[in-house]
């Protein structure tokens, strides 16, 4: 309801916190290790729709940006004129969506991916009449089996498609590797840059991305970019993952306890609309700093249950601060964020890029 | 994108689909049973969170609407002048939130619900010097474990608190039912309301709620009124219990097909954003219209993938239409919905009360 900025003691609950100051130092950290091992950055900007973190992630050394669907695009473009080299990392189909993705190519450099002939030709079709040629990167399923031409050879195929195609050019290759598997991307990448090379086309970006495997990018040397997303405000999939400590963890929901019901349970204001029920193969539904003899047992839209195997030594009003399975989902969730600077709140910002469903 | 209605052939997607026909149906076949039996109906907003399908239940013969939270209740109500009678089913706590609602109590019949005594002292303080009293119902733990007082003792000890306290009137009890146990509701209210009249107290109603079991609720005679949200939508948690059939779900997500890189596996562009990763006990994310072979075993935000035993016999650009698991999380994920009569899209209605989050 507020919005003006509040204390911790009295913003409204639930509140979804990012702690900038967190951030800013997983920002730097990724970097440092790209710039150590030559590799640019891509951070994908799912998970906080923030221009200003945007902003902190291009300053920090980032060559670009990374979007997932064209309307994410305009928003963060919209709100920041720092953000100007932008690679949508999905297939887009669509009269609609395509005539949004050319008016954005006349404003900022733009590349997108695809792994079927369909796309690639309806891309063309929007982009044969335009000023300037579309980048298209040939999307690899290297492991993870979910988009992905699923061989080097089929990757080759549709880069050739793309270089004949009327207003492409052929921009690279792209994946979404699986967790922990470099030498899977190594491999792949190198058969498929090499068939595309012997047709005589250059591979000028070969981009991998996500924060699981993101201190293991270097493994796979055949790599010019990494999109990592998550690890600007990391969770509890990737403490329990090993990929970070709670100390780690930027975005936090803020909760009060509404009900004390048993000596053992009780129930706060913050649910799956506000945590989301995303488990990502966990069992409860987020970790409450401090406690963590209390597991998130069940959560409605409205309530989050918590147990304790002893007395759960909590009463109505407390506040606790609890780190959400997967923090990008709660990004969607809420129209603002507190931003919490030097441990106390700071600010109340809108999430720009929330909720562009289309 | 689109802001103005489109086809099903054309709109954009992934797209929410209401179907008003069915939705009317379903209202129009609880309101049927409720009458037959005596019962007020009282449905909770939190599944459509629109103020028109509001009023179609109001007109249907519902007595009010049920809310979970202050900021739904202000959304409605603004938009709405036929509402005008709302039950907050929540333990409200919080300077703020109490001045919304001594704020809108003195725009409407308003009634909350409280399980502890620091939720009615709080209630107590923010209405002591308001010109109308607000009554406060005692929420019930009937088996459910998750808010309610725990006994009927413990009920008829809070309804006499509140019944003292300045500025509230106690108006009845309340509860979220354990599923397919109405005999759990009429043993806990016929004690409690026992308790509380013994002490001198009328209980003017007792309200029971919840879609899964609302077609046994007569079967607990004490209850006055009913609650219940999913009705009015369906899903497929609801199919699979056996509640309603496939023809019953007014929400549907239209998707398209964006990527088959496998003989039995292809990509729609309705992820978790869309679709929710709520499993509500059932395996997969969805049920796709017509093709029971199919299986969503995989959610990312903006993907969600399909997978077949035999051939998936699908193309890059196919459009499919989606029952999700649970209806009330994905009104909440998007700003507007696309309503349907008569098989085509008819108008594009915001979702006045999504999103509030505190």
């Amino acid at each position: 309801m507020s919005k003006a900025p509040s204390t911790l003691q009295t913003v409204s609950t639930p509140a979804v916190l990012i702690d900038l100051d967190i951030a800013r130092r997983n920002i730097d950290r990724f970097q440092a290790y790209a710039d150590a091992h030559g590799l640019k950055v891509r951070p994908h900007i799912k998970t906080h729709k923030l221009p200003a973190v945007a902003e902190m992630q291009l300053r920090a050394g980032a060559i670009g940006v990374t979007c997932q669907k064209v309307s994410e695009a305009e928003a963060m473009i919209a709100a920041s004129p720092e953000i100007r080299d932008v690679l949508i990392t999905y297939n887009i189909l669509g009269a609609e969506k395509l005539r949004h993705l050319a008016a954005l190519a006349r404003k900022v450099t733009l590349s997108v991916v695809a792994d079927n002939e369909t796309v690639i030709d309806g891309l063309s079709d929007a982009f044969a009449a335009e000023p300037a040629p579309l980048q298209v990167l040939v999307e690899c399923n290297t492991g993870a089996d979910r988009c992905g031409v699923p061989t080097p050879e089929a990757a080759a195929s549709l880069a050739q498609r793309i270089a004949k195609a009327p207003g492409l050019v052929f921009g690279g290759l792209m994946t979404y590797p699986p967790a922990n598997d470099a030498a899977a991307v190594e491999s792949f990448m190198n058969r498929a840059k090499a068939f595309i090379e012997a047709a005589g086309i250059k591979v000028p970006v070969i981009t991998s991305g996500g924060t699981p495997s993101m201190m293991e990018a270097a493994k796979a040397p055949v790599t010019t970019e990494y999109r990592p997303g998550t690890y600007v405000y990391n969770d509890r999939s990737l403490v329990t993952r090993g990929a970070c400590t709670w100390d780690d963890c930027a975005l936090t929901v803020l909760a009060t306890v509404v009900s004390v019901p048993a000596a053992n349970r009780a129930i706060i204001d913050a649910g799956s609309k506000a945590l989301t029920s995303d488990l990502l193969g966990l069992s409860g539904y987020g970790h409450v700093l401090g406690r963590s003899d209390i597991t998130i047992d069940q959560l409605s839209e409205e309530h989050g249950r918590l147990v304790s195997e002893g007395p759960i030594d909590l009463k109505v009003g407390d506040r606790l601060r609890i780190v959400p399975n997967h923090a990008c989902v709660v990004t969607n969730l809420v129209d603002a964020v507190n931003i919490v600077e030097q441990g106390e709140i700071s600010a109340l910002w809108p999430v720009v890029a929330r909720g562009r469903i289309v």
